[in-house]
């Protein structure tokens, strides 16, 4: 297991951590510039981020500093009501993988998708199977074209209190039977994002991380689960204020031959977000060496 | 599949469900009545409710109106930091079989417990495999008492967001391979409780119903899953008002052969607990006819 006491240099900064900054909304390339005057080498974009500033902006700005991006946020949401959302689905998910190319991403992470308007606060119907048949589908039909475009698609299984409205792929047992479906010779197309959040509650993760294999571990994630954990999506907390025994994980991951960065990743409106971005950048820097 | 539309002779109440009534905590022997004049069969009460009242008093008032207890809220919390807690938890538990035995309840709920200390907000350790461990040792030993008592101990499976803080057993497979390893012949001593809030997103479980059979299958627990949902634990939704297919679920359990209550148990503290508890008992009674 790597030791991360003395530097940060396996350090990825998920840019929605810092999404905010006192509260107001931050440019990415705020965001860059804050991360490369602290010499951390990757990050991890959000599509509406590299959006806003433009995407030809950006992959200029990650060239220019020899960024890498340690996955790219992300493609996914794959269920739909009918045909033309299928469609619509499948034609975006292709964007991104157009995007993370540009960006010379290590993966696209998938959030799957659930139930079709369950996000909007309003489920279309409550056949959580035929969502995961059409997730399934939806993965099989794209990893034609990242193929092709050799972009790696990393599916993040979800905690299960998203399975609703976020992703119906819960676990790292279910992610992996899919890869091994529609991937089944282990090629580095398809694989898991392994995000402590979602999965460090489950008691078959060390031998699925085993199962997954250096192949099939494409990125990995860390914050906190708080307690108590008072919001289901924005209360996820800095790496060492919580619960979770990330280096017992980590030691998993890295057994299996995983040697990539590890991606600090935490939605909290109530606290970090309304910090100041460098306060934040610096409390990773110092948590990733200690507490992860 | 019993048909639930015409009648409501399977409908059981967690008393939790009635707890408050416009926000201001109810008397156990009110429930009780409440519940009597509108031809409930049967009840699970909560052991602070039931010492607030006075065992004899409620032991007395279920026998006069011929109350059935569907379980008995609830046995567990196993895990502790030494010697002298994992004791006082072991005491307490037999307290539980006891006071289940006098009330005739058909099975003693086990929620397992989790990390120590984390329930009130700051965890001992985080070490959940030693918690789980302390869980299986702890069932172990309450089981010969419960055999020698006749109470069937049933595990409920808590759903993965709450493994810190109430019960590290989060799936059905788990719950079942403490059973199968505790209890390999399926007396019938030890089972599960399956509430279809903790375990209706898991892709497994159909298949682990199937497993469980009806040798296992003590108690039937239903509520709903809200969208969004706004606190972890007490923002559970009346059936037929979230996305859980509950006739679904049923038709799983019942496919094994369980002939029990349907009982509903709902935390809601911003919605239910505010409204009076004749409306909420009449909801329950509408809804496990159109909903369950």
């Amino acid at each position: 297991m790597r030791d991360f006491t003395t530097d940060h240099r396996w350090l990825s900064i998920n840019t929605a951590t810092v999404r905010k900054s006192h509260g107001v909304e931050q440019p990415l390339t705020d965001i860059i510039e804050a991360c490369v005057k602290r010499d951390i080498r990757a990050i991890s974009p959000w599509r509406d981020q590299v959006a806003a500033a433009g995407l030809p902006a950006i992959s200029k700005l990650v060239k220019k500093h020899g960024l890498e991006l340690s996955g790219y946020c992300r493609g996914g949401m794959f269920p739909a009501l009918d045909t033309a959302g299928l469609k619509a689905a499948r034609d975006d998910n292709r964007r991104a993988v157009d995007e993370a190319c540009e960006l010379h991403a290590a993966c696209l992470v998938l959030v799957v998708g659930a139930l079709p308007g369950a996000l909007a606060g309003q489920a279309a119907h409550k056949d959580l199977a035929l969502s995961r048949n059409q997730v399934s589908d939806g993965i099989s039909e794209l990893l034609e074209y990242a193929i092709t475009n050799k972009m790696p698609l990393a599916i993040e299984p979800l905690h299960p209190m998203y399975a609703a409205d976020r992703a119906c792929i819960n676990t790292m047992e279910q992610a992996l039977d899919v890869c091994d479906a529609l991937d089944p010779g282990k090629t580095g197309a398809l694989g898991v994002a392994v995000d402590v959040y979602h999965v460090w509650w489950d008691p078959k993760l060390e031998a699925q991380i085993q199962r997954a294999g250096k192949e099939r571990l494409l990125a990995f994630h860390v914050c906190d689960w708080m307690l108590p954990t008072t919001h289901l999506l924005e209360d996820r907390g800095m790496m060492g204020d919580g619960v979770i025994d990330i280096p017992r994980i980590r030691g998993w991951v890295e057994a299996q031959g995983f040697a990539g960065y590890s991606e600090v990743e935490i939605f909290s409106s109530g606290n970090w977000w309304q910090r100041q971005s460098a306060e934040v950048l610096d409390t990773c820097i110092a948590r990733h060496r200690s507490a992860v």
